[in-house]
């Protein structure tokens, strides 16, 4: 399978040193809600980079279902039966369990406690500000009826980062106020205890732009316009042939355009060969390269990266007691660091002073 | 010791027929915020309820820790010196750890799950509509700067009463708010499951009028105007000699006015006999009995009802051993029940169902 990867490692070797933790070497977090089947939109975003960082760091992955309730409670039993395919998804393209820990959020009650007691140290100001949650509640057109779970998300979030004492966040632009909430934490906690027991984090931000849908919008399950990891061979062909190119390169020797061409950010994403794509890329400018070819390219690419993928998904679905025992083993381990932080936190709000 | 208690027995039984849960008898959940020493107020407002309701119901009295950090993040290491505080006066004053179970709400982890929870089922707007949220954060001037844990309490609030299935909950008219979000939160959760998983609560109104502070303002520890369940002698004799009465009753052959003097307001509540007090009040009302005899009479009242209690408390606090094991007892069987209620919250939110 191609692996290309766009994290720098001397960029984790300097938030290392950044990490108020110091002696120790650094932790990456990270995690997705299990809200759909992931695609090519996610492997090239953030997959890739992680079976990059499972070889470099310790590592967990987050199913996150309860973030994912903040706006779908009435849709609880979808989001539970997302959470296999997600596991299955990971697998697939390779996540080793031997070096990441997959663990799901609801069962690591650590988490919610921590939560709690970080929601007095933020104000709702503080989350009304925060201009992730400001363009999230505008998105999903809450207004003034926004779920007091979805107002609380980053500090729900702040819990996860500092319950995996998480030092490297991979995240996009957009997220980094929610590492600056978490680090805002974090030092008021260390400040009341008067020593460092919580690492600040760092944000681990990927040069990959993001992938566009096959429409040239942004892709959306909503808007039928992404490949996913489990696409068929005839679902890629399709999704190929009708990706937007450039309208006005009508004909093979018309000189087309490349910034904003789908096929073309796809092939910067998925081709392993980059020269080639170097090449295509200036015949297509020049005119005299036609959309059929690259897409032909582009769809080889495709069923080459996704077959094997799709295979794979196909075995762990055939073998679902084992995805389990995954979950469970991770979930476990992931338990035992969570609750260790809890215990450090609950220390932190001299809580357990009466009863042990 | 003396015991009026302002419960009606069949106000209980109504609540009963009207709580959702049909089949079960009621249980009472009430509980205190470990901020300071109980004083004569709280004796007259909750314990002397408390020491009847322990005769009739399932009750548990939850050590509000965590809630009182929402507004006392700072001051952890206070509160906590305040629970063992706290469960020497209701020892002291006869609630029984064989009838009434005594938790510390911090060392219940499902607490804080339901909290998590069911701040996904809560708006924002409706935590700000809330009339005794918008008052309190009046009272404490938080203004715009509340701490979210704060805007979020009647959600702990609903996770408290409904983690020990409470369906009698003794509070004052200003907090009837706290139970209709918390039954709003009950309805969400059945009606998401289609059948009753948590019952309805009902809010156990006490006739008791609230007791005022010694000079006739509302008693709090910052006013030095309560007298405390430990106070010595000297310190109710002082209380009872400085007690604001009518100004306008320069002598002891005076009309004195009976409304809004502190002394009468203290015998009301805590004079067993009755029609003693009637035919006091009286002879203070047509002239002819002077303040001193009426404060003797009150101090007299006061020192037998406090001498025991004050008693009881250098007991148990001479045997912390003793008040330890009774929280330890007491947190270990609310654990038991506050656990198997999260189960139930967590199936209705089709969490569990990959890995158990």
């Amino acid at each position: 399978m191609t692996t290309k990867t766009n994290v720098q490692a001397d960029e984790g070797n300097t938030v290392e040193g950044r990490s108020s933790s110091g002696s120790h070497a650094a932790v990456v977090l990270t995690g997705d809600r299990p809200t759909g089947a992931l695609h090519l939109g996610h492997f090239a975003g953030s997959l890739q980079n992680r079976l990059v960082l499972q070889e470099q760091y310790p590592q967990t992955i987050l199913i996150a279902d309860l973030q994912a309730l903040t706006d779908n409670a009435g849709r609880s039993a979808r989001v539970a039966e997302h959470i296999l395919d997600l596991a299955i998804d990971y697998l697939a393209v390779g996540i080793d369990p031997t070096r990441t820990t997959i663990a799901i959020q609801s069962q690591l009650p650590a988490l919610a406690e921590l939560t709690v007691l970080y929601l007095n140290l933020v104000t709702v100001s503080r989350l009304e500000r925060n201009p992730t949650v400001k363009a999230e509640i505008e998105l999903r057109g809450f207004a003034r009826d926004i779920p007091a779970g979805f107002l609380c998300y980053p500090v729900s979030q702040a819990a996860d980062i500092t319950g995996f004492r998480g030092t490297l966040v991979p995240v996009g632009e957009d997220q980094l106020p929610m590492i600056e909430q978490t680090n805002e934490i974090v030092r008021r906690i260390n400040r009341m205890v008067g020593h460092v027991i919580l690492p600040e984090c760092a944000a681990l931000l990927s040069n990959t732009p993001r992938l566009p849908g096959t429409d040239g919008r942004k892709a959306s399950k909503s808007l039928s316009n992404a490949i996913d990891l489990g696409a068929t061979d005839s679902e890629i062909r399709t999704a190929v042939q009708s990706m937007y190119t450039d309208p006005a390169h009508q004909r093979a020797s018309d000189p087309g355009k490349v910034d904003g061409n789908v096929v073309f950010a796809y092939l910067d994403a998925f081709d392993p060969d980059t020269n080639a794509v170097a090449d295509l890329k200036n015949r297509y400018r020049d005119g005299g390269l036609g959309d059929v070819l690259v897409k032909r390219r582009l769809e080889d690419v495709l069923q080459a990266l996704i077959a094997p993928i799709r295979r794979r998904r196909l075995e762990l679905a055939g073998d679902l007691a084992f995805v389990r025992q995954v979950l469970k083993e991770g979930t476990a381990a992931a338990r035992a660091v969570t609750d260790s932080v809890a215990v450090d936190v609950r220390a932190a709000f001299s809580l357990d002073a009466v009863v042990r």
